[in-house]
């Protein structure tokens, strides 16, 4: 199936050479495809997406949605957004879901099912996991790993090398959904360079997770964390530095 | 794409003016879509569905299906179920899988990968957040908010206004699968109306979470929640009452 | 649509008797379907897959996918893999997606967006809940529940019998992410002989579950937890004895 006879190209868009689209796609006005991308079946890519070259696509993802906007939703507003970036030598999963408006650096790992919102950049080489959602208004860093099933609430910032671990939950709205207050309050979490949220945990919102520190899995975490430590429990609260060998600085590792 | 030339349509199909489908959709025998709707790619309409002027579907989502009977599930029936109906005004998200049987009131976003099963009613104006599962057998008020992620277990109530928070999961049976008394008591949650429950949290089968109660983010509940009192901890234990500018009369919300 | 007119299907794929395809599936190079299954609309069955006779496939679901290789994946190796078998009676929900080297045997209900990793056996008459993920290299056996949303990690072994309530998460790094060492300690949780794991539980690297023991929801498992004791808490301790009345032994289940 290296050419493909069912799916529908708009004329207007350009994909570059050697690559392959699978049956029944569907590829919008304006987008541009690099060279040598794997598009599987289903795959739907809207109007004006730009994929950058080697770029691997599965069945049924979806890139380029517009948002939809509820009569009564706190976070989604109407706007002009730019068109959907997908860097290069990114992997989409099946069944992936990216709206317009998201800015996907190269090299980036998205797993099945998992679904990036508009206004959200992703930082080159990160891994974001299978079922993961990120809200709008996110910023990740580059080579961070977001695991299976992870939540990342609109309005986080997560810096370089973070690490969250599989059915990690965040909030970024302590009013919890009550007062004309809290529009102006609404906040994520951020998470500094290097920091691990550990599996399973719950984040409340505006909390800061210091550079290089780990929060223990099941934690509930209801107040900043410093930098290398260790927080654990229900709240969480401090319970001894990370070890040294499991610094950030003592990994050894070069970006790429 | 404004007129499709790929799409598979029964003749028996009812499709109102203005409508529009995009590439590769399906829609099934005895179908009545109304009047002005956006429909997306790959879109797949099963026999005898209903969805009402001005709705919005987006791209794989799946209307209708016959719920799947495993030789050994505990809660799905053989039955002969309704037509899955859609109300005017609301929105499917990219991936939704609704059931024949489900009834899904006006101006009703469904996010992205969400599924709502067979036996539920969803009220006006409701939120239905990404990835959520509503299991069969449930009610879900007006104007509640369901979060990403929250899990609602078969056999619960939601009242009006009601707001589940990201990550919540609620659970219907305290034999967990053992006995065969079991099957008389499968009871899901019960959250009165305004009640509120926060993110990550874990509610037990049959609690009673009371009218514009607060359950705080991380907390396990084992046990009623008495209203417009805020629940805290594992287990959940009564901290204090909801701040008088949080409670649901204070907002001067209409219903629209 | 019992005979369909618009799915492309290789002329190599072998489809059994009475077998029926939706619209606009794609079956791909040498793919075996048995006798009498009933396929939607947009599946993708890829090359070389297995289907038995009698096996529901319902709307996008994508089966035999080969695996996704990040550059900094820590669990995926690139190997050759055998066909993905699915057996017969099967069920696969909407929008599940299957992985090359996956062993689904006979009378398995998949349930809507689950997802099976490579290198997997899942055993007779066992039920994989919406939007459960089973990672790779695990060995799941025989008539176990897991149900909707829990996270099975890598390297786990659940046994017969076994029950995982909704919103379990579970473990595998005790390195959190850091370390050369990590590499030689992944493990996930050893789940015993009809032990059950109660909703919305979090689970450490290399729990072993005893046979036919309980963890009460909410609880997070830091340690291993004996045969037929219910554990509790942050962290788990034992309670109490299972109830003699929940005993596996005492269920009268016959395998079927």
């Amino acid at each position: 199936m290296s050419t493909t006879t069912s799916s529908m190209i708009h004329p207007s868009a350009k994909i570059g050479e050697g690559t392959t689209l699978g049956e029944f796609c569907v590829v919008g006005e304006n987008v541009v495809i690099g060279k040598g991308c794997r598009i599987g079946n289903h795959v739907v890519i809207h109007a004006d997406t730009r994929v950058g070259d080697t770029v691997r696509i599965d069945d049924h993802a979806s890139l380029g949605k517009k948002p939809m906007k509820a009569a009564n939703s706190a976070t989604t507003k109407e706007q002009e957004l730019p068109p959907l970036e997908v860097g290069e030598l990114s992997i989409v999963g099946t069944g992936v879901v990216l709206y317009r408006g998201a800015k996907i650096d190269a090299k980036v790992l998205m797993a099945d099912l998992a679904t990036i919102r508009e206004n959200v950049t992703i930082g080159r080489g990160t891994i974001v996991g299978r079922g993961v959602t990120v809200e709008n208004f996110c910023t990740v860093g580059r080579f961070c790993k977001l695991e299976s099933e992870c939540y990342i609430t609109a309005y986080s910032t997560l810096e370089d090398r973070v690490f969250i671990a599989p059915g990690v939950v965040t909030s970024n709205d302590n009013y919890v959904g009550r007062t004309a207050e809290r529009f102006k309050h609404f906040k994520g979490v951020t998470v500094k360079k290097g920091a691990r949220i550990g599996a399973g945990t719950v984040t409340l919102p505006g909390v800061v997770i210091g550079e290089d520190a780990l929060v223990a899995a099941g934690s509930v975490v209801t107040a900043d964390v410093p930098a290398r430590k260790i927080v654990l429990g229900t709240p969480a609260r401090v319970w001894r530095d990370v070890p040294v060998e499991q610094l950030l600085e003592n990994q050894g590792w070069v970006d790429s």
